[in-house]
């Protein structure tokens, strides 16, 4: 057989079209169309950031700084941190991939949750490890980590254990209280990584902060560039760990992983607090914005405390004339009469041709739910009001 | 133990400083200092691909395109291929090691050869894989494969095979005949892995063609922006299969490794053929100057089809007064009297005071070797001074 016996069992990688393939087929204008289904920044990156991209451009013929001597530096500085408890990547994704090869055995175990991030399971199954799904608790308020549930997974084969705090796309996180609880329940010999993509953006007073345990337990916290900092594009993110942690991890990583323009990005963008400070105060007031709405449209909703919510339809009529051909032909990605329960799926294919691109939940195991981000306001109201013409809400 | 066990047997990468850095701690001008050490392309990177750059500054708050889309359909009508036949990646390192954890099973072996690009053998120990090394034929002219050896090689554990083509650093490649009479000797479940990553910069007649052979055997060619293109800093490269390897590739590739600037840049810069012809130009010019001014110095000297030469040392008594300080204690890293057989790490450590940075071949296992690429013109002739002050040559 060519290609191991693991990744048989993958599924290959279907990528999306990107926006403007998208706006040719649908026949819309490209800078029409508004994209809230990916969790990014919507005031754009900093400008801080931008401009330092711009000075660097006549320098991308030289290869990157494989240390990332001065943004690591800086963050150090800024986190209180060693140098040493700092590695960077192409975006988390790259440092998952890291972790997964440089401590775990293709005989031992991760712990996952689920929903979850799906990128941990593709790397621990792309290891050819075994894995141990946990569920989510879930109450009509939202998901919930179940700490017992997870340590009595833990079993001498089990290595690490990945948890999105808060995760994505439910929004579970640690609260204080359970991390102390959850740490003093797990095994020493086991390395906990916690996924913070989320952190810059949120300010709940119960929010536990593993990145104050990294060199009393096996910790790696992820973050990244992505989000709050506006800098998806250029593919950055970093870890924080013990010292010995990150060097295990050094022996795997590659010279120049993290390419020139993010660094020098990336730099900039933790010297723009302004742009922070508005990034959060628009996410924070179009989370507050969607959900009311989204209520108001009769709507379920789980809030989460980053920049994204779980929104599911089950009321309405059709109001949308356009919606049936004269053949009675579907159109606009299938119109339902009544919507008693629409899936995720379909409220994501409604809104495509409005030129709206939410996230259908179904490759998530969520069927019900569809996932929308805080937008801008103008993008935000629009995405409400085509909601309501869509699911035919009468307030 | 908290590492695997194949990690724990790995090197820490040590990286390297910054030029800036490095000028601060030498008390000279950054502006001063010129590196030929990286095979870089010393006119920058293309102008159109600066401007596309420019111009999708303000996008990088968005995730790349995850399928390289317009990219790939650009790049897969210039090389009149299938778009299914090519996958980028994170530079070729990345693909290296999405190649390795497709299709090498711990249980299984790789061939490389020696001395030869180091990240094959970095990549097959991480994954714990078997490895065998095969030196390259030394004769005075240069460094060749021997095919009859690679292919005594093989065993029923051999599953990738990889090649540089032309390798670096010693510039060894397959002619045309030795490519037709390996591949007839190889194993059709074995993998072959040709590195072109210096294709574009070759103009030479017996140079083979892997690619030409995706579609009957199981062959991959990796390529890369950095190079010819003048890319290095955004990290893009790529490989060309047949679809079949390409889908398992897809199987464990990150959704979005390939960053948006490069992803613009690189389809930029497939469009601009004069810089890439003015690329090839000057390095032709540059390799010609140093290949004579190093041997006119008495050097011996290793060319390759590449933008880089190997030189070695041996004459001369040292000119330079200013060597020895007054206590007789060495300056500028060390200063033998008599240059009989300088070590190529020590050719590296006298240079570096005077701002010109080449690299020793230490870490490759060619003690006597140090490796310069072709720069500018002006570049080359002050190396070449440098060169001729710090070993005293009469010329």
């Amino acid at each position: 057989m060519l290609a191991r016996k693991t990744i048989r069992g993958l599924k290959p990688y279907e990528p999306g079209k990107p926006i403007s393939e998208l706006a040719r087929e649908l026949r819309i204008r490209e800078s029409n169309i508004i994209k809230l289904a990916s969790n990014e920044n919507p005031i754009g990156p900093s400008p801080k950031a931008m401009k330092a991209v711009a000075g660097a451009i006549k320098e991308i013929n030289r290869y990157p700084d494989g240390g990332c001597f001065y943004l690591k530096k800086k963050l150090a500085s800024k986190l209180r941190l060693k140098t040493s408890n700092i590695l960077f990547g192409n975006g988390s994704d790259e440092i998952i991939d890291i972790i997964a090869k440089t401590f775990l055995e293709e005989s031992q175990e991760a712990i996952i949750s689920k929903p979850s991030f799906l990128e941990y399971k593709i790397i621990v199954k792309t290891r050819g490890a075994g894995l141990k799904i946990i569920p989510l608790d879930e109450s009509c308020s939202g998901f919930n980590y179940n700490i017992d549930k997870i340590v009595a997974a833990i079993s001498k084969k089990t290595k690490l254990i990945f948890l999105g705090n808060p995760d994505n796309p439910t929004g579970a996180y640690f609260k204080k209280k359970e991390l102390n609880y959850f740490l003093r329940k797990c095994p020493k010999d086991i390395i906990v990584v916690f996924d913070e993509a989320y952190r810059e953006l949120i300010d709940i007073r119960d929010y536990s902060n593993p990145a104050s345990y990294i060199n009393k337990k096996n910790i790696i916290v992820l973050r990244t560039f992505s989000k709050a900092y506006g800098l998806a594009g250029l593919r950055i993110g970093y870890c924080i760990a013990s010292s010995r942690i990150i060097s295990f991890m050094e022996r795997t990583r590659q010279p120049f992983n993290v390419n020139l323009l993010a660094q020098v990005a990336a730099e900039a963008a933790l010297s723009d607090k302004p742009h922070l400070l508005r990034s959060r105060r628009l996410i924070r007031q179009g989370m507050r914005f969607l959900a009311k709405n989204l209520k108001s449209l009769g709507c379920d909703v789980i809030e989460t405390p980053a920049n994204f919510i779980l929104f599911s339809c089950s009321i309405g009529k059709c109001k949308s004339r356009t919606a049936r051909n004269q053949s009675g032909k579907k159109l606009h990605g299938g119109c339902l009469v009544s919507y008693k329960g629409i899936k995720g799926a379909a409220i994501f294919k409604k809104l495509l041709p409005y030129g709206v691109i939410v996230r259908s939940m179904k490759v998530y195991g969520l069927d019900k739910w569809a996932r929308v981000n805080a937008g801008t306001m103008q993008e935000n109201r629009r995405f409400i009001s085509t909601l309501k013409e869509i699911i035919g809400a009468k307030s």
